[in-house]
């Protein structure tokens, strides 16, 4: 059995974003009990992430690592028609996920206690972001 | 065919550790014969890596690379209430896998010659990680 | 339905190469209109990436990046068998994906319009990549 689903993100700028509950939406309507789900992201400027959902700390030292490692502006960057935020968020694309997949167990994510998913936008401006979630069992 | 097991791996602590036999033994069990074997780790401070698995420096090399890319103890986070290592273990998995997907065919994990399945303790202190992996054919 | 296929992607050395026509093309072949197609490297020294499709310089700043992060020859490194680019390459490719899955749906990859699929070669000399697609649908 397969289920799929288009979603849509909408971001106010750059920052992380818990979609948990819009991908366990997803698995709940497919009624599948066991398998795959995976989550895709239509974009290269916004990612996915599996990270700690307890701490907004967390979310805030993840950004601050980030954009200490891949600065905006950088001199070194060559695209930069959209700003010095457009580059970086490719490069912070790659070196995160643009596709996930968590497994599903009695209708429901196996996902940890602490283990959230999330969004996570790249460019200064809000963005509209679409995501294929595909249900596999 | 789907087919879903769930594994424990000790850890005594930082370190990286071949789990390629655990993952191929429940590609066995499944007596599934192609497809794809996805394997999810239910945890933030540690993670999934596929690398070169016949000398012993690479995983040392890895190692040494993260430590320095990733301070334990960096004044920047501010996420530190369980220690110096804490923080920095949820970045690492981020910059590495928390899920891993690998085809199947003939029974067996698609994997090259010098491809191992690693799991990533970024804590210092030994845990219980836990993984659930997926066959679907 | 599944459907697998084995890719040889020959390279003319470091550089990022677009794979997604390749890509495409086993899942046409497969004749599955909806399901999740994964692709898989075998390799570590070379790696996946979903990238921008559209200015040459993305690829371009996204080499300089990683060159700079990941420095060829880094004096940290002890496993230099193969030259100053070899523990690199492994670096690089834990740092992005051996293994990508994307949703397929009416026959074709659901990517963005700005989306291409790409073969990351991190070693310096030309070498053969043997990739495996599985389609499930």
């Amino acid at each position: 059995m397969i289920a799929q689903h288009e979603i849509e993100v909408r971001t106010s700028g750059r920052g992380i974003y818990d979609i948990s509950r819009d991908v366990q939406s997803c698995v709940g309507e497919s009624r599948i009990d066991v398998g795959l789900c995976q989550v895709f992201i239509r974009h290269t400027s916004a990612s996915l992430m599996l990270c700690e959902n307890a701490d907004p700390a967390v979310l805030r030292d993840m950004e601050a690592f980030m954009s200490r490692t891949v600065p905006d502006g950088d001199p070194m960057f060559t695209h930069t028609a959209e700003g010095p935020d457009d580059m970086p968020a490719h490069v912070r694309s790659v070196l995160t996920q643009t596709s996930l997949t968590v497994p599903v167990a009695n209708g429901s994510l196996v996902l940890g206690t602490w283990q959230g998913i999330f969004l996570w936008e790249h460019r200064s401006r809000p963005h509209r972001r679409q995501l294929q979630v595909t249900v596999l069992g």
